[in-house]
């Protein structure tokens, strides 16, 4: 549970555009948080504080999920998985289809990086629908790991992603609720 | 300079791809690296001890160079600034296109987070043509800010990059040669 002070903090720091990128969404604009690297610090340890002692590994959904992913993995000194988007990574890779709002999309890691039986955190900066996340954790499951859990830094309400997430039976982490 | 240790540590642990991602090129995995935390906390010292006391902010070009930009940055104690694909940051935004093989691209960054006169370290996993990195030099030109340096994990010998980036005026560094 992240203390008061570190919400109130990255509250004021996050941006709100309406109408971004489409008209009637809400965005939430975390890059102002990496121009205080005080205020980073403070989010990885409390996103590390939440997984120490949980997990053997930490996969980071790209890209923004790499920019606190990376982090976590080392403050609890353990390996960092990059899921990356089609195509990107060389062969052998496994792969994970999931349904957009229009058409589909792939996600992807390299075969051998995630080791049989290991508990896997699974992060990213933001939880919506949760569609990539579950993705994500069905390319861990397919793996022989186990998600053991999932952080984020926003959760969004009403989106019902934490719902979706349900049947891995893994913890649920964000920082903050919108 | 890089230590001939962590330079034959990471030469171990970089992945050779034949044929990826076309028949000829030999692509250079970088992925293992972020499986060995203790390998990437020597990456990260060596890449901001090169650049401590000489820039005030570090720019990070998408995706891969989140992974080590951001970690310099908070090494440095300086601001981190994403550089992002064309339609992901929310407005005001400056943008810079560049040149592609076939057709062009977008770069990215939000109006405000680059400061006029601030020194800059632009930094990526790999220098290979340069095409994007330059395109990243002049969007922090227009910005009204100095780059100060570039640096990268691995320099891509043959492909003229850093001649490209000679007009710049600014240090390249590279930890690896290829």
């Amino acid at each position: 549970m992240a203390s008061a002070e570190l919400i109130k903090k990255l509250e004021e720091t996050i941006e709100n555009i309406p109408d971004f990128p489409i008209p009637g969404i809400q965005f939430k604009d975390i890059s102002p948080i990496f121009l205080d690297p005080k205020l980073y610090e403070d989010v990885i340890a409390d996103l590390a504080a939440n997984s120490k002692g949980k997990v053997d590994a930490v996969c980071g959904i790209e890209s923004r999920g790499y920019l606190f992913g990376i982090a976590i993995a080392v403050a609890l000194e353990v390996p960092f998985i990059l899921i990356r988007k089609a195509g990107k990574l060389p062969p052998p890779i496994i792969s994970e289809s999931y349904d957009l709002e229009y058409g589909s999309a792939i996600i992807e890691t390299r075969e051998g990086q995630i080791k049989k039986g290991q508990r896997i955190l699974i992060h990213d900066d933001l939880l919506a629908t949760g569609g990539t996340t579950e993705a994500a954790a069905k390319l861990v499951e397919k793996q022989g790991a186990v998600v053991s859990q999932f952080s984020f830094l926003i959760g969004l309400k009403g989106l019902h992603g934490e719902e979706r997430l349900k049947k891995f039976g893994a913890e649920v982490y964000h920082i903050l609720e919108y």
